[in-house]
């Protein structure tokens, strides 16, 4: 059980529910004729799966990496009903815990899912929904949604930049803090960043991306971004730390970019610009990108069209969805961007997430300091869940570095990435 | 005129027709108003056109590149009623010559063809055909058209190891041989080839590629290609210098590989594939690429959907048609294939098309006692059109890496590529 977990010691009503499990009715024939089904059709997962009961469904061969209890009839009945945002929901309430290693466990499961056989295609049904429009009011109640949450409680797990978009380790066994580093640099020089230059971005988060280009390149940046607590946390930090007269952090949409400049970068905002829009974000860079400036989106993708997890999209990135390369170049192909370069960081953002995860948990007592047990462990499935969707494949991490079409001060190769 | 270029000396039916033009009849005022309002409509390119009675045009201001001379009505009417195709055609028969930079006066007419305006849309018009279907037959048959013209004839301006595919020069002074080596090198890194590894390459010209492999790299390839004259040449090749273990070449249409395969490679072919068969090539990687195998597909592009030349597809490459990067993924995604690395090498190939061309001038007495005037003028505004479209951005090179969406065996980083 989770109880026996030390970051979920003090996890105190779930404990005691799950205590009074065995006072509770034994599990009906349907219900294990259902459960039984269910993990049928996910193929042989590596995992146990067991009813409140004691009931339980083995792997058929080796060892499980995992046991994942449910812990009542409704926990159950929310799986099989709501597919993986009724699995989400249960994890989060406590119906549904899981001991072992989580991560592995939702491997197991999403790679079931994918391939799911049977009558049980509940949880397929739910992908026919569509990702919430995001009009520039709807942008900013899904950014505050997800961002306003409080700098506090990323600061509890995130480095010391608050970079919270996917980090690039060139040595696999290097920090998270100089992997966050190391990202920044390697997108300042796909940009070939020179002094002086001016730079858009659109979406800085707490606005790392912006000092780094400030600091060690000598740009002139100017962020946009809709979250009024990042804002702030960014503007501060430059007055602070002197560089305010190099950085400007706007309280604004993305479509209200102005201004002419020799960068336009764009780090993990894609995936809340819903794709209607991309057309429009296309039109902001051409609108705003000097004759030879460089262009850079990173963003969570798919290797085909697919919405984003149903739980995620629901209970934790409202408006989210991550679109396939050629969805991408909605934002290119009409303004004849050329594209340079594309990188695929999957394994790195598995990577990233992992020593997130390691964080989350390390200081879960101050996460639950600061909020109630369901947000706690909601966020921890959704970063144990988004390290398992990198690690099978299922989301993808682009950089794609584009130029106008007739732009010829192209650097040569991709050698100077990788030289000091 | 060129005639007067040396490589041209030997050009006497032309250099004769033009010694004719002082006794052919002046120009007519709506023949003249014609050409004012072609070169107009082009916005003001830095070249000067002049008629066969003396009559020009130049540039508004600053020093013309080049003269393109229209040596009689009928090349005037060829380029006003067919754009390309006629001027492509006028050019190769000697009723428009051009004197001093060629390249750079494609490069402006190209720019101005697409920024055409005002009424003479002509060009416009010819780009609503579509290429011609390649079917097994018909690939054949336009495979044949270009490629079995004879290997002598290619001898004379590739390098030894007749790569007739965009080079890569990671120093740009390099040699055209070392830059291909260097081509062949890049690529296999990026499928990380190791001793023993079994490729199946699609479309293998004359077999350069699947040699690298076999005696740099230790591999095992099967290379499949439809023309007979080049897996005649390197079959040959295999065989006299003693690795015809190492490597298969097999005369017979993509669709038919089978096998299994670490790698899959195919290094430009795709431009001969037809966007209608861009899911079955994907089909024919899905079938025969390992668990962790890898692909890569390198092929020129564009940046948004637009026909191949008119005047190329006609003459000299029929039913080729480079794909956007979108299109591209119509491989791709049916199978869940994961993009790991794009890479754009369009000014290398400018580079490459340089380079032949200076070697194909330097060969040309040798090209006509292989071929007419026709052919070899022909073919040299092909080199240098072609040099042209990548110098302007009109097309693009892609060297797409992919492999399954689940292979988790990557290179980390794409640093490798980089260090020696």
């Amino acid at each position: 059980m989770a109880s026996s977990n030390p970051v979920f010691g003090n996890d105190k009503p779930l404990a005691s529910r799950i205590a009074q499990a065995s006072t509770r009715p034994a599990s009906r024939a349907y219900e294990r004729y259902v459960l039984r089904r269910v993990v049928e059709s996910m193929g042989s997962p590596r995992f146990t799966v067991a009813l409140w009961d004691g009931f339980s469904i083995t792997p058929a061969q080796g060892k499980a990496l995992a046991t994942a209890t449910i812990h009542n009839q409704a926990a159950l009945m929310q799986l099989v009903r709501y597919g993986e945002i009724g699995f989400g929901d249960a994890f989060s309430s406590g119906g549904i815990t899981v001991e072992g290693d989580l991560v592995g466990f939702l491997v197991e499961a999403f790679r079931g899912v994918a391939e799911v056989r049977g009558p049980v295609k509940l949880v397929k049904r739910l992908q026919q929904r569509k990702p919430r429009a995001n009009t520039p009011d709807g942008s900013r109640e899904h950014i505050h949604h997800h961002y306003d949450i409080g700098n506090d409680f990323y600061r509890l797990w995130l480095d010391a930049e608050m970079q919270y978009t996917c980090a690039y380790f060139p040595r696999k066994e290097m920090s998270l803090e100089a992997a966050q580093q190391a990202k920044m640099g390697h997108i300042c020089r796909k940009l070939q960043l020179r002094p002086g230059d001016r730079v858009a971005e659109a979406g800085c988060g707490w606005g790392g991306l912006a000092r780094h280009m400030a600091l060690h390149y000598g740009a002139k940046v100017s962020s946009w971004n809709v979250s009024a607590e990042q804002v702030r946390y960014a503007s501060d930090r430059a007055r602070t730390e002197g560089y305010a007269d190099q950085v400007t952090y706007v309280l604004d949409d993305y479509r209200n970019i102005s201004g002419e400049f020799d960068a336009f970068v764009s780090v993990g905002m894609l995936e809340h610009v819903g794709q209607e829009n991309y057309p429009t974000l296309g039109e902001v860079v051409d609108r705003c990108l000097a004759t030879d400036g460089r262009a850079l989106v990173h963003a969570i993708g798919r290797n085909r069209p697919r919405l984003m997890n149903a739980w995620i999209e629901k209970r934790i990135f409202p408006g989210a969805y991550p679109p396939s390369l050629r969805e991408m170049m909605d934002i290119l192909e009409p303004y004849r961007f050329s594209v340079l370069d594309v990188e695929n960081l999957r394994l790195h953002y598995a990577r990233t997430l992992q020593e997130w995860l390691a964080r989350y948990d390390g200081a879960y007592d101050e996460v639950l300091n600061q909020f109630d047990d369901e947000f706690g462990r909601a966020w921890r499935l959704y970063l144990a869940g988004s390290q398992a969707a990198f690690l099978i494949g299922a989301l993808q991490l682009f950089q794609v570095l584009f130029t106008r079409e007739r732009n010829n001060a192209l650097s040569w190769s991709r050698q100077h990435l990788y030289t000091d």
